[in-house]
């Protein structure tokens, strides 16, 4: 591998925004309440009220698997199931977390780019069936989805209508919440509590923090044990502080929006640039910071040696290529011009 | 409560140590690989083996009670048991988190000043038993102590020995292992490694970090599992350099040892000025950072409108009270003062 | 060992009752529908409503282990305690195995004799403490307990009431429910649901049956999910069938009561010729169809040369002797006479 | 639904074979030690060796869902993983019993009537990945499939090796090994210990007994806590001598192959019955005592009015038809009459 030190791997391999760094700075003053009785975490416990409605809960975590295994383990029984398309990350990147801390199964569509239907659901039973399976009870859909694409707020509306009507509950893996909002130039609210998500892993790391996470609850009485299930998970951090001035900081005038804003350019221009290159094929929509392809075998190899990314599919030579909130057009263009040279050096 | 902002409630409510922040933000330079696959944690990794032997493996998470349910869930069945002190973090503070993780029992020692001595083994039995019972496997011990007190390399050598004759494995919590370190003036390897011990929780939150700690196996092979337990236990950071960097600095010289020395000093200075006080117990030998006491109900309830400290004992009116690495000389007066005033208030 | 074929160590160690046996081969006709579907099944709910009260819910399991188990998992969460005697089967005779299932913890009391008191659960919180500990919410008590002692209604009544006032739920294991009964001259119910029990381990295999318990819920929504919890927990038997017809036969004619009245006057028996031999001594209060005593090491060891019985404390010399429904006067005479000699050998 | 006692739902629902209750009843004598410590437990473990070789461990547990999930949990990490085809019993009727205990995962295999082929191992990674996916480590198939159909001792070995290559372990979920060795003709072993087999369900509940499978292991060392894992899973029967007694009757003469070559004849002879009326369609192998057809909705409603029978796929008419060791020729006739009517009534 080259000594090359910027990539299109992933947007968490990208820094701290420096925005958040000083308020990481600025939190390091004196004591402070060990356990989340500190200013800033109260503070940032408002905040959330202000942007999601007043009987939201604001957990802050360490990391986006917690976020997701915590908010599902907070309404789940172990003998209950959450549902989530086949390309999700609870499913797939989180090494069973799920199913060893609540004990319960995950159940999985079929998909198309990773965005369930409302007819997506008739793939599993409705929840209320004999004790010899596993009930379905808790809906996760992931937004921006893991393949880049976006739920409209109708959409989401609608799954959670067909949710709500199983007697299920709808959570969203947020990890790239700001990605969808700000392509969607709505508010945070709109493709969450207005659309009637219950449960929200509101994503920090990928989006500029130097890591963290924050599990939602929207409504009242959710979620009642969360304190403790966050401390029995490992997830209960003694200097707040430090997590929760992170995302105030990224709350501040809609940081997130500009971070994610620009990284969806970023991706947008990659994807125009690329779009039309003799071999190579868009395999998604991009809608987020993210552009997934197929190369030809040769190219993708000759782009690897010099350049990080994911395999997304190895055999069929699919590739994921993420912009972060510090891609810069040069960036882009130095990228663009490594695959021109890997499609055509035959 | 004032709106004090130094206290001696635990050494978890004080910030960043300087060189630590500075760490970060050096750390924050381009792009890099995630989950642990940086530079810095490379760089972490030979370190530690530097300090505690080729063999010794290190895994950073987030918190300390991670650190030691990773600890124990690496190398424990779920029939199987660990063995504490009853004074003991993993046994009192962490919420059943091991129980739940990793599905075994605690069993504990009543042992005096927190300190677990060979014989106080006797008191459960050796872990070749019959089905009905959970069966001893880990013996895990706190350096310094819960209470504050401390083990010299012998004396966890002993402890090291009787668990091994036993089939047994031995663990440390090291939370504060830096202020043990510190005080005998030893090397972290003389009570750590060298003693026997087979795994560590190593700590940085209460030693100036931000936030983290480190899974650290000193044996080969012994936890070959531990990639996928972090994991599976919501332990990965993706942003690890972050954490790696924090340790790198911490280790660089022995910085961890000038801040536990002065904590460390401040406690004593902390006792040597109330120890004749009239009314006023100490409860525990003073061997690190805490000093633990016993006052009258109505002098504590004066001191407690002013100032955090932890109740240790409420109906006892037993406190702890904690020096960090930011204490300064003019806190333990400041304090001192008010405990004198509340003592002689009445 | 001898080839001794009956012995005073444990009452599962008796076979099955013959109108027991013949209910099962009464069963053994035609195809009946798997997994409690059958009618034997639908009889034994309608005789425990008629027993404990409309609102009970039974649910035949295997053994008492999982009875235990299931009663606190339906209704406990993770994070959450159940509070029993030191003494208790389901602290010391489950290998961990309610903390591997349910996740939670057990918090035990130091108690006389086996028999909580209210003023016991002093020694443990209320179950609304900060989420660093686990929350108590289940006290389970032993009727009759471990040790052969005996809950009066009353003792019974003040301990569900302590418990309610907490917000917590109170469970018996019943594995010698009948014996108690049977000493108290009461009706089943008055030492369970008409005393404030919610949660019942009902047992079977130790008195006469072949194998298996009851779970039975007091009040209505109690636990809901129970169905999947007893097949997620590997307890939903395919031919229930088998399970329901013991049951039916136990509770005809209170075959129970006959049962277990004998039981409780061979331990009476052996009690009244031991008591007053030289070097002998009666430990707890023979009150069901135990017998506790602690005899001198030599003359132990020459009993147990010929006799099994169940070591209760080896250090100490203490050993459990249990009459069982088919224990018959010639029985403990033999075995009174073997006492003698061991006493008086030397 | 009719007052008929006899139908071809399962063959669970068929009692207990005469030979069989007549063993418990002959083990219904003097006091027996309790827990596998019996003299009928010890023979049994005898037997065992001597059809499946010396290093064989046997421990009877309760059902069916217990004997698959201790033989994976005995072996598995909770970061592992079970791989076996969709329509396994341990993946889809379980109620994720093996998620909650071992703390696993389940992947599944699509794959032609119930059987897996090496080929079909491709859909799964081979256990050697990064932390963010659980990790393969037992392949297990089911004897005869859920489907009806058969390993041949050579398809087996086959996967056996497929599975060792890639340092996983063959479980066998034999809930109806009788079916499957009674119509290959062969002995126990050659399809299990001879063919590669490491652990093996070996079922009783479906061939005549009250109730019982074995969990066994055939490999010195393979699984050293299944005592603890059994206690643990409350599957340790403190009667246990009742669970041997009907293994040892069950083996006795081969009386599990007498059995079923008798259900597996009366299947073949109703599917020769019915495999050419019009309208009904043969949907895999008959190789067992299973037959799997596909009615036309209305006269599946018709048959459904009299006769159980299990539904496998409601939306597809697709039902499955069981022989026990109990069928009667007679019965086929009147089920045969009845389907000729359904299909005719038109």
């Amino acid at each position: 591998m080259t000594d090359r030190t910027r990539h299109f791997a992933s947007d968490n391999e990208a820094g701290i925004h420096p925005r958040i760094l000083a308020a990481i700075a600025d939190a390091n003053v004196g004591h402070a309440p060990s356990y989340g009785a500190d200013a800033w975490t109260t503070a940032l416990q408002d905040q959330f009220c202000d942007l999601f409605g007043p009987e939201t809960r604001a957990y802050p975590v360490f990391n986006g698997t917690a976020a997701n295994v915590l908010c599902a383990a907070g309404v789940i029984e172990p003998h209950q199931a959450v549902v989530c398309a086949s390309t999700s990350h609870i499913h797939f990147d989180e090494c069973g977390a799920i199913e060893r801390f609540a004990g319960c199964r995950v159940l999985t569509l079929n998909v198309p780019h990773g965005k369930i239907e409302p007819e997506s659901l008739l793939q599993v039973a409705d929840g209320h069936g004999p004790p010899h399976q596993s009930q379905a009870r808790v809906l996760s859909i992931t937004q921006a989805t893991e393949l880049g694409t976006i739920y409209t707020p109708d959409e989401i509306r609608q799954l959670a209508d067909a949710a709500h009507e199983r007697d299920w509950l709808l959570h969203m893996d947020g990890a790239r919440l700001a990605n969808a909002a700000a392509a969607l130039k709505l508010p945070l609210r709109a493709v969450t509590s207005d659309a009637g998500v219950d449960l929200l892993s509101f994503g920090g790391t990928k989006c500029g923090l130097l890591g963290g996470e924050v599990v939602l609850t929207m409504t009242e009485g959710l979620a009642p044990h969360m304190p403790y299930t966050r401390k029995q998970g490992l997830q209960l951090a003694s200097k707040m502080r430090f997590l929760s001035a992170q995302f105030l900081a990224l709350l501040a005038d809609e940081l997130w929006r500009e971070m994610a804003r620009h990284a969806n350019s970023m991706a947008r221009r990659l994807r125009d640039e690329v779009q039309d290159l003799a071999g190579l094929e868009i395999i998604h929509p991009q809608e987020s910071n993210a552009v997934f392809v197929r190369l030809p075998a040769a190219a993708l190899a000759r782009l690897q040696s010099e350049w990080r990314m994911a395999l997304w599919d190895a055999g069929a030579c699919e590739v994921r290529w993420m912009a972060s909130w510090d891609t810069t057009p040069g960036d882009v263009d130095d990228f663009v011009a490594a695959i021109r040279t890997a499609l055509t050096a035959d």
